[in-house]
């Protein structure tokens, strides 16, 4: 008997019943095989060794696939496991996920230690255990076999978990000679993983209670080359010298403070300037793009909030309520409510629109004190936050506007490399968890994919991860050292309008309501400064340094000249300082280099007698003389491109 | 006996005992003693005619003293009353004071209403009594006589004050018909209330307690001269025509909001972009005055602002706190403490101050709502806030520069009168209402007097009205028509930075607390702004106007040169538009004039065969042709150089 099997192209091709993913792989092709990881059958992770016995939609799996990935990383928690058993013989195991990078597995090693040492013995064995190819072999096994194996082996971890599942559902996962209660699925062999490390051991209690035991937690990752574990291990290496808690308080850019609160940044006078460089940039970009600006309170009652939906609904994320006057105020934590009154405020007619507002809105939010990190997960946000209320017609440009604008800043910023998450309704929760406009929900999806498409922007669709009010689309960036950030997101909204009445007069007279755009392209100050200092490792490009030139007189003689020239930088708007301390010139120049400041002007005797400065680049030494007005049209041209650096 | 009289220049002179402020007054000049309203002694206010029996600091007061104008007002309530009684025999009466423009006396008319009829000839009646320069005699009494005197005439109201008063200190002025309970003081006679206008009518609970019978409320206004009170009444006609409230919204400037909230104003489009220059201009000055910029949360942990003393003591003027994991989070109501905190983030040597942090820090201040006024009592502040941190020896230097800093604002926005009035302390409260710290006080104190006399800043001199932690400066302005506003406050703190514990090194490694100044030379948007709209009753100088040239081509065939024209000056940064709307050139500058735009723009076939423009000026009309090049020139240097206006 045949099965029609399509795939992601929209092709279909007929199989024999009983067909697995490998083999439908090998009939593509032998390079295809060698690189298959898992399947997606009907939307569910498949081993590719499983039969398929029904017509169904698949599409093979890679290391490039976010679920090839986690599949690749499960398996090598089981390989960790099988490894562990040989050293600790009567380990009992409990889980083993994977994680974003790698997995773990929690373990009870009883009164046994593990240490850094046995880690390298681990990874010694995991790599022979590779390179024998072991293939995981998939079971289906009754409950009470299940039981019976794990009270033989003693792991009361693995029979408590089998508690909780129901019998005809119970799978075993088989490599090598390590068995494991899973659900799978798994990469065809062992083989595959050609290169891992064993990255940390923590303590974890058992269910993540600390009335429970703790129980051994070893964290791993792996790659299928070599070269990508070398490269992740740099990354790694890389990105603690360039972690923006460090880099942020050796750079005075923020502080947190105790009495302040967690997770409420203050910002130095540094990183003040960096806020002031960025608006100012997204300002002049929203003027061009002929967005107005608005000022609006941090707070409103709670009925704005009742109106918006946000409350009860996202209650848990915003700061509890101030009662006064027999009312609740909120602090707010979306700036769309306040802007929707704003349209609201003066009448509005086809002519107005699109209407563009846009605001540096502070918002704040409620994360779990556990959550917080760094400038990274804050309660605190300064958004570069906009709203375009348009018409249906106007949609696509001005989706595409926006999209053109993100292109814009991540040329400006050097992101090279970065992938828009377009997340899709699911017409079954129309009603539910969608706003019940289905027509709505093609049509946008449809414009915003177009869009995409046309702009040959890179992105990837996911099913069922829409807001409520319409699709939306989430921005990840890579930093230049290749760790990924969501920047910021993008949404359609076709419900809010009519949530708040809002309405604009057409030709004819008639009312419609807007369709609304939310869109934050710089996302918040806090996350983007945070990601810029690890991008640029603290070495800002001129323009959003802080300090943008040091001179550096060698000794008094040169003094008025370096002044003179340090108040002509001055006068020209440079962020320029004077280091006239009493300090031999190899500490001066030390000391700028250790502030990452872009530029250091170097003024000695022979400098002050030729009128010319040593212009020295950070990180780079001597750049040779300068004619003062020469450097400063240079740097002064720098400054007006925003040259992304060195 | 003699008695020694001193007078507030120094001069000390004897006098009989038993003599009076005005024997006082006429021995020193006939025009003095014609123009006097009223005398301090020693610190009080009193009648001209009461005896003086002892050694005495005296103060002759005049219609330019703020007391002797009370004292004006007050006597010009019993003249009301006075006249009210004749009208309205059994009419009782409960109290009428001063009030900051004027006076208004509460009565209760039984069934009777009163007109607007009726108060014209009430005024009339007034003015007959004052031509007959009716005495006001003071009358020391016993309480029963009182009693006795008010039971007769059937005043429960009065009866009820007199329940709170002690026998012996009780007195009765009396004024042709009118005898009224009060402590006084009075002005000689009514003959010198040359020009009234009674000019309103309102209800008012007695006590101000709504479960009270609602009384009649008269108010009315006084003065020496009849021209001072024709321009009064011009002054607020012109004010009502300048009513920032009127022209906010016609203006599109600020909008407010029953779902934001009351006191929460939502700043429009043309309302941001002023906050922007205005911002821009504190931002530009700050810089060249060294100071730095910081941006800090809105809120804070209940314990900072114990620390700063604002809770309790300042909890009433606070919203109530958000109850969050175990704390309590407070919206600020000050910068202060936020910044105390960055100050105190890095280590501090002497060579970092003075160390001046400045932010547009937002505030929130809670108002009751029936003291909310547009932009002028507000709940929401965005302030043009710094601190600067600074040793003794620099505090009066900079002090100085930000008093030199308010006369250059002054200059940009054609504010021509102002007064500093600096409160001092009172040595007899110190430890308690003040810091305890006499020798601090003293320097201060001098040190801010002698800046202000080397400035020639005009200012008065307040006692007992300092701040906890130092003397203040309040800043009172004078718009264009007269109208008085209280722009901002200027402190000196020797108290915080103690509190804060907040150090800074000198040279010989000792430690020190720094002086802080807390100043706000724009105040804030809200009230800044609010003063604006009715300082320039809407007409923005070209700098601060929303938008600041129309473009309006005559017909179709104009519209391709009017494009141009209009892209040259977005280009240039020049907020233009451009009025293609099929109408009559007429009707496009009646609304570009009502818009209150500063330019327009004149285009018809002449201007495109000659490659001109017409320029119109607001309120001016024709001002000639312009080649658009010197056009653009014109309103660059206009803009650059803030010109004040027309």
């Amino acid at each position: 008997m045949k099965i029609n099997i399509s795939f992601p192209d929209g092709a279909v091709k007929q199989f024999e019943k009983g067909v697995n993913a490998m083999e439908i792989a090998t009939s593509i092709s032998e390079g295809l095989a060698r690189k298959v990881i898992a399947a997606s059958v009907n939307g569910e992770t498949w081993d590719l060794s499983r039969p398929i016995n029904m017509d169904a939609a698949i599409q093979l799996l890679t290391w490039n696939d976010a679920s090839g990935k986690s599949t690749f990383w499960h398996s090598s928690a089981h390989l960790l496991a099988e490894a562990v058993e040989e050293v600790f013989p009567g380990v009992k195991f409990w889980v083993g996920p994977p994680i974003e990078n790698g997995f773990y597995y929690d373990m009870d090693l009883g009164d046994r230690k593990i240490t850094e040492e046995d880690l390298v013995k681990l990874e010694g064995i995991m790599l022979e255990h590779a390179k024998k190819n072991e293939e995981f072999i998939r079971k289906e096994i009754s409950k009470q076999e299940a039981i019976t194996y794990f009270s033989n082996k003693g792991d009361e971890y693995k029979l408590d978990l089998l508690n909780n599942l129901e019998d005809g559902h119970i799978t075993f996962y088989t490599q090598g000679n390590f068995t494991d209660l899973c659900r799978g699925p798994h990469i065809p062999h062992t083989g595959l993983i050609k290169a891992l490390k064993l990255t940390n051991i923590a303590g974890a209690y058992w269910k993540g209670d600390e009335k429970n035991k703790q129980l051994t937690r070893i964290y791993g990752i792996s790659f299928p080359q070599q070269k990508e574990l070398d490269a992740y291990l740099l990354m790694l290496e890389e990105a603690k010298k360039r972690d923006h808690r460090k880099l942020g308080k050796e750079l005075g850019i923020f502080t947190m403070d105790d009495d302040v609160g967690p997770g409420l940044p203050l910002w130095l006078p540094n990183g003040a300037i960096i806020i002031e460089e960025l608006e100012r940039l997204g300002k002049e970009t929203e003027l061009k793009g002929g967005y107005k600006r608005v000022v609006t309170p941090h707070i409103a009652k709670e009925n704005l909030y009742l109106t918006s939906g946000h409350l009860p609904y996202y209650a848990d994320s915003m700061y509890p309520p101030m009662e006064m006057d027999g009312t609740k105020y909120y602090l707010r934590a979306m700036n769309c409510p306040h802007h929707h009154k704003v349209f609201d405020a003066e009448p509005k007619s086809y002519k107005d629109l699109p209407y563009r507002l846009a605001e540096y809105g502070t918002c704040y939010r409620y994360e779990q004190s556990g959550e917080l990190f760094g400038l990274m997960r804050v309660r605190c946000l300064h958004m570069n936050d906009a709203h375009i209320y348009c018409t249906k017609e106007q949609f696509a440009d001005e989706f595409k506007a926006v999209n053109e604008m993100y292109l814009r800043y991540f040329k400006i910023f050097g992101i090279e490399k970065y992938v828009m998450r377009l997340s899709l309704h699911d017409p079954s929760k129309l009603g539910q968890k969608y706003v019940n406009e289905p027509q709505l929900w093609l049509e946008t999806e449809k414009l915003v994919r177009d869009v995409l498409i046309e702009t040959k922007t890179p992105f990837i669709e996911v099913q069922d991860e829409a807001a409520f009010y319409g699709p939306k689309i989430d921005v990840q960036i890579w930093s230049i050292i290749g760790k990924e950030f969501t920047l910021a997101t993008n949404q359609v909204d076709f419900s809010q309008g009519k949530s708040f009445n809002l309405q604009y007069t057409n030709a004819d007279n008639t009312t419609s309501t807007p369709l609304i755009i939310h869109r934050a392209p710089l996302g918040t100050h806090e996350r983007f400064i945070g990601f810029l200092l690890e991008h640029y490792a603290g070495k800002f490009p001129v323009w959003l340094s802080p300090k943008q030139v040091e001179i550096l007189p060698i000794n008094d003689q040169c003094l008025s000249f370096a002044k003179t020239v340090h108040a002509e930088l001055l006068e020209n708007g440079i962020r320029a300082s004077l280091d006239d301390r009493n300090e031999k010139i190899g500490k001066k120049i030390r000391d700028a280099e250790v502030a990452k400041t872009p530029y250091m002007l170097i003024i000695g005797e022979k400098e002050v007698k030729e009128n010319r400065v040593s212009l020295r680049v950070r990180g780079k030494g001597d750049a040779g003389p300068f004619n003062p007005n020469d450097f400063m049209k240079k740097i002064k041209a720098e400054i007006a491109d925003r040259k992304s650096g060195e």
